[in-house]
């Protein structure tokens, strides 16, 4: 029923990682892609607080992707209270203002904060409240701090699954080492698309006359470098300009050496 | 058909904000919940290349929760090179590493170049490919640097508008400037120290009244050690008024039910 035989390999369980609890979810099938957005980022403990319609549901296996163990592994609680029993520090994740008094933090402060939890060997929970609602005052009042996503605020509208990819993302992100890799900008412009590509059509042309891509084979491979070259820096339309005239200077010293006479 | 007298405003139209371009979508409901997504993060241009089921298509709009305005504003192209005709830089998203040259950049830093290009005035535009094959090498000799998601090795699988979410949140986050942890307190404010001493000493003289720090030796710690605890946090004065009340009530019933006659 739960199609526990298949799924996929979501990798190591992360030590002291936080439990994602979803309070009151209606649909299976988010709680399926809640599923895969945890394994996304790492995440891998959920509990179910009094889910609407029953638990286990298949539909929730089969909107999951492969995040199986993650479903296979849920836990089902009454309430509230007893799920985050045994946790030492509880989150809350909540889109609008409330009139309580309490600390409010960022997806990425708070990701940073449950990694620290973590370190400490102390084991940390966020909430998420149903898909219309959201969470209750009496929710809240469990928590710790909020965490609210500073999105357009025109346009604050996020599914179940996307509010645990961010979290599960950024918990990912906190602990990430990979470069970011920035370029460096040129004091000239950057030439357009449609400038490189007038260029290309210069180059190829000339090739194409030369015999440089006589071989019909290998062509749209020797092509397809020659994009890639000049697509990996930023060229500018400056360089373009000097590129035209190295080309058109080249072809005409082979068509003249050409002529015998 | 599209819905288009429906829809939510999505708020102001960043200048120079980059475009999204989704390459031979297969699911028009992708492309609505794609739209979705761009509000969410402050993204409104979006282009479609060669659309499978063709467009427009209905179930987008349905699909975008009122991100009416980016779809109704989508335009078609036949070709990636159309699509990015006008554009400066290119990125193209792309899960998996390929054998061509080409710079890597993480959504986060991909996001802080977008920022860096729309304030030099260029445009940008970011690819995302297919529902499951992604951008072949055609496509992505197409841009100028690939951005890959830092996620968790073992479990890659993103859908279309979950990827397109982590740009959009990243694009969001390069100029958010809310704190990562901050004390919301509404009405109220936090305590000020005289506040809080005055406080201590009304607690403390009640204890001392009821004898619970009669051990003269230890009494200095305990002190110390309640003033530890109501210092972690941010009190507010609000709340030492009610701890006030809280601790007159206490002191009252335990001195009235002392009272025999």
């Amino acid at each position: 029923m739960t199609g526990r035989e298949g799924g996929a390999d979501i990798g190591p369980i992360g030590e002291n990682s936080p439990v994602v609890i979803l309070v009151r979810p209606q649909l299976a099938e988010n709680v399926g892609t809640t599923a895969r957005a945890m394994a996304n980022g790492g995440l891998f403990h959920l509990r179910l607080v009094a889910p609407r319609d029953g638990w286990p549901q298949s539909r929730a296996w089969y909107a999951s992707s492969g995040a199986h163990r993650i479903l296979d592994a849920a836990t089902v609680h009454d309430t509230v209270d007893d799920a985050v029993a045994d946790l030492h520090r509880v989150m809350a994740t909540c889109p609008r203002p409330r009139h309580i008094v309490k600390t409010v933090m960022t997806p990425r402060g708070a990701a940073a904060e449950l990694r620290a939890r973590a370190a400490q060997g102390l084991r940390t929970g966020i909430l998420f409240g149903p898909e219309r609602a959201g969470l209750d005052n009496e929710d809240m009042a469990r928590a710790d701090t909020l965490v609210r996503y500073p999105l357009n605020p025109d346009f604050m509208s996020l599914n179940l699954a996307q509010a645990v990819l961010v979290m599960a993302y950024e918990w990912w992100m906190a602990e990430d080492t990979t470069a970011p890799r920035v370029l460096m900008t040129n004091e000239t412009r950057v030439a357009t698309k449609g400038e490189l590509e007038n260029f290309l059509s210069h180059l190829t042309r000339e090739l194409d006359a030369c015999g440089f891509l006589r071989n019909e084979q290998k062509r749209p491979g020797m092509v397809r470098n020659l994009r890639h070259l000049f697509q990996r820096g930023d060229v500018t339309e400056q360089e373009l300009r000097t590129m035209h005239g190295v080309i058109t200077e080249l072809a005409r010293g082979r068509k003249s050496g050409q002529t015998p006479g």
